[in-house]
């Protein structure tokens, strides 16, 4: 992976920004995507009132929108503008990877405060992009865009207030393979792929660092080791698309949901369309080095796959490189019993969903 | 079409409104568009990570999306709730319409603040809709896509601290028959729909009513006659998307365009992606009755089509029950001559792009 910058430790210098308008960034923003390269499965992309995509026979397509507002989703003041653009994708095509579906295209609708939509000078003859709150954005987003064949295939610009930013993936899977969170049943085993809590851990980092330069402390916060681990973790997330094709190919899940809200929200919701109910044992967590249980349990943004699969389904310990590892059951839903139950050395307790929800 | 509230003939009534989390507005807006009933091209809608959409063999996808942001595209204190959610999905439709494309689904991202986000109790036990302005914005949204058979299939809600809204239309098409702004050629006749105008001049009277209001003058404005009419232009766009099926479906438009930004605008757009340039007939304009020349050239917002054909095409005087007017013919691009030539009894000028551009 490209080296790309953490919190605290962007350049400094300010290089003078001018002020464009809607239609020259919109050319700008054109030509990056051109140079990208063309798709099979777009026809037509940026330029057009829509942009035109098309799917194999016996195809469906999977859509999800996903919007990022400053202040709620992210920090202007202590994200990199690459990890903002990064984690506006990832969030989308993790939905892709929960439906294991294959992304066909991404769609973007991008409001701005005009200080934020300035361009700077090319950085080369070569590049049409600048160095620019923007174009470092699209920096991010676009960099995972090429690592998941995905492209950038249409959306919108508008002045806004604030930042906002709605994302648009459009994914194919073929008709009745895709994973749906309504598909558990008793008697499922439940897995998680790669370990958890460890963006919860790297989000309590970065608001240290954000308090630490905003009080002028000495020093500012250690990043090496495990930290940086769980920084990078909670800034540039890596959404796990081909462990939810490899699922969705083989039949091996019975039902999935991605872990956006955290494990305690997300798994309540699989339970919810499924109508059954799920034991966790917490000792089996695959808690990520530098987080905690808690975080783990509670902590969102991870963009693992949770997934269930029949009791008799012998998965390996890794897909496509990413672990998994079984972390419970689903049980029959019953009055007596919370949705979702932990299990610990300790005992027996309710696992209370306790991931964001706005306007709670 | 039902009988919708005009700007500032609101009741000012205010009902008692409570505030609930996000996982109850979407069991509501679910329960909404499940009421609605189902859709043969929405084979999953709203409740798992995406929404499942087929379209039939030999079709192509069309998808587009738009940002209105409040302040920028509406106003919270001048526009009905209601006419919000027109607006906002008459800005997807109306590009399928440009495509010619037939509406398979549409999303929406919403952000909101709090107070706009409240509930207010049932109209009725058979309703799950309250009278808060969330539940009206819905009202408007979903009126319009009942009419146009458009299922709401998916979506996201946040809170911001202003409103935002990102819609997101998915529409079929026969691979290779869409509508798009590059057919053009010297020689084809120009078109459009409807008449040109009545939205900047309703918009021109919704602000003389805010002036009024804010001002606490006696009186009010005058909302008979034309300006009622102009008034609706605004408030409630009805998009093209009949017309735009018709011409694809018989092949009669070689390019075509909707009229967002005003017709100075976009048909500068349809030229800038066909390589041509454009004369417009000022005499041959069908300026809505109440706008003025002016308002038909440079105002947006009029939703109409805008089309080129060759020159041996015969059109019906109208199709699907809209008006069709022939108003310039393509010619050859040159340094020599502006993009978009108007031609008046006083002569020719060149037509000068004003429409809204965000960040100029």
């Amino acid at each position: 992976m490209e080296r790309r910058p953490l919190a605290g430790q962007e350049s400094t210098q300010r290089r003078p920004v001018e002020r464009v308008g809607e239609l020259a960034l919109l050319a700008r923003i054109r030509a990056r995507v051109t140079a990208a390269g063309s798709s099979p499965s777009v026809r037509l992309g940026i330029g057009d009132d829509c942009a035109l995509v098309s799917v194999k026979p016996g195809e469906e397509v999977a859509v999800t929108t996903d919007f990022s507002i400053a202040g709620r989703h992210f920090e202007i003041a202590w994200h990199p503008p690459e990890a903002i653009g990064q984690r506006v994708l990832a969030r989308g095509l993790s939905d892709l990877a929960a439906m294991g579906a294959r992304p066909l295209a991404a769609f973007l609708s991008l409001g701005l405060p005009k200080e934020l939509a300035g361009s700077s000078k090319p950085r080369s003859a070569k590049s049409p992009a600048g160095t620019s709150w923007i174009d470092r954005f699209y920096d991010g987003l676009l960099a995972l865009a090429a690592e998941f064949h995905t492209p950038l295939a249409g959306g919108d610009l508008a002045e806004s207030p604030i930042a906002a930013a709605d994302i648009v993936l459009l994914g194919a899977v073929p008709a009745g393979k895709a994973l749906l969170r309504s598909g558990a049943r008793p008697g499922d085993a439940i897995y998680v792929t790669g370990s958890l809590g460890g963006a919860a851990a790297g989000l309590e980092i970065l608001r240290e660092l954000a308090r630490v330069r905003k009080g002028s402390r000495a020093g500012g916060a250690n990043t090496r080791g495990n930290m940086k681990e769980t920084l990078y973790r909670h800034l540039y997330p890596q959404p796990r698309v081909k462990q939810g094709l490899w699922l969705a190919k083989r039949g091996f899940a019975a039902a999935a949901i991605d872990l956006s809200d955290g494990l305690s929200t997300d798994l309540a919701h699989l339970c919810d369309e499924s109508g059954v109910a799920a034991e966790v044992d917490g000792g089996a967590l695959p808690v990520t080095a530098g987080a905690t249980l808690e975080q783990a349990i509670h902590g969102g943004e991870d963009y693992e796959l949770l997934f269930t699969a029949r009791p008799n389904t012998h998965l390996p310990r890794k897909i496509a490189g990413v672990a998994v590892t079984r972390i419970g059951q689903v049980v029959k839903r019953s009055a007596k019993q919370p949705i979702v139950t932990l299990i610990t050395a300790e005992g027996r307790q309710a696992l209370e969903a306790q991931g964001w929800e706005h306007f709670a």
